[in-house]
């Protein structure tokens, strides 16, 4: 297992990991195989999308805040409710399909690790097995 | 593969089963390698979040079932539409790196079983590889 | 690893692929493991969910589009801002296991391919391990 650090410098923010996961990948010894990318906190999460127009991770986040709004009527005190819940419906892990040491991902497709709860340190764990 | 059985005692529920999952893992000959935790109930699901506060998951529910709202204008008449909705958001299947036979989950992290239609007979399958 | 090669026909349609990964898995050399869904298109998603009554995709489209409307006030400018959203609230990827080549799903599971901005030619890439 490999740990990525992350510094978040915002509440809310997506950061692109696709090519410091891909580093990790490239000093295995497996060839083919499946990648798992794990985050280990409860107010952030893991998510693939599009990489090209940063304009589609703030739509995501746009709306994800509309549905799931900051600070309101929530039981658990720290404010950060909203935060927790985001992250039960984005996903804390993802399953990435490893093909001669490279990441088998669409045209498209990049790695984000997803802040619903910053800035702060974080970890994300890669596996790949 | 193992099976853990489990017995909701309300429609809406999370069950905290990581230490079940614990248990089934130190079982298993596998070192190191990737837990699969699998829901086989299109009605349920299983996700990761805080398990100190249990106000984190009654929020998450709170709020699912705002967004999701029970038996209201959907099509499938068995009253549970909600159910089978809230259970494609929240996922089916989740992925955990296992180390010396242990989950490595993050501090405040713990396994949930998501019952959506309960009272219920259930089960989790759980891998692994 | 496999693909599928999927033709969707409306711009929203879940199309169930369960028989299609399980003809793929019956060739395969590994008796039991994990099979990894991928899904390498970031306005689309694979989900599992029943697949005994059709209303229930239908009711998951219609809630989905309910909370994450088409074409309204999102900032990326191809019009397809929902997709991209829907595609990360659903997941790009699912992990089932497999024993003696088959998958172990439960009795009303499908596995679905959901199109969120079609039609088009897609892929879903399937790996056993």
């Amino acid at each position: 297992m490999k740990t990525l650090d992350i510094h978040t410098t915002k509440r809310i923010e997506f950061i692109d990991i696709t090519s410091q996961i891909e580093r990790l990948i490239h000093q295995e010894k497996i060839e083919d195989g499946i990648c798992v990318v794990f985050c280990p906190h409860t107010t952030a999460a893991v998510t693939i999308n599009e990489n090209a127009d940063p304009s589609v991770v703030r739509d995501i986040n746009h709306q994800l805040s509309k549905l799931i709004p900051e600070g309101r009527g929530y039981s658990h005190m720290e404010g950060n409710a909203d935060s927790h819940i985001k992250s039960s419906l984005t996903g804390s892990s993802l399953n990435i399909i490893v093909e001669k040491k490279a990441l088998v991902l669409g045209t498209w497709q990049g790695i984000y690790f997803c802040e619903f709860d910053g800035p702060r340190r974080r970890m994300v764990y890669v596996k790949v097995k």
